[in-house]
């Protein structure tokens, strides 16, 4: 069993409303270090397979099929092993 | 400069309808071996301090007044130099 942990991000380039509400609402709130704020998705996912490198390709498979856009984001998966 | 990348999930008492919602869409789409989703927010956040531990307590503070819900949710921060 594996447990991945998948960040989906907006690509560089794509425009971020979300992040910029984020960030008028931290200044509002009297955070004015804050420069940035990019918002994405943080999905934990289980799956019972045995090889680490085919977990890793089932769960590539995912983010391209459902859990990501490719056009607009980008993901990384970081992969640990689960006992449960 | 500090780049703050923050993860923010439900606890795991919390139910989490938008992971079950992404399990059955995983299932339907044909990947059997998946066998829980958690959802959750990740952030990017850059706040302009030269000091880290002050960088730290910034990005805390704002992940208890606005980012994250403290009743429900729990964060982790991971806390990178950024050049610009």
């Amino acid at each position: 069993m594996f447990l991945a942990k998948i960040n989906v991000t907006l690509k560089p380039t794509v425009n971020d409303p979300q992040g910029t509400t984020v960030l008028g609402g931290l200044k509002s709130l009297g955070f004015n270090s804050v420069k940035d704020v990019r918002v994405g998705k943080f999905l934990e996912v289980k799956v019972d397979e045995t090889d680490p490198s085919k977990a890793r390709s089932v769960v590539n498979d995912m983010c391209e099929k459902l859990l990501a856009n490719p056009v607009i984001e980008q993901y990384s998966v970081e992969l640990v092993e689960d006992p449960g």
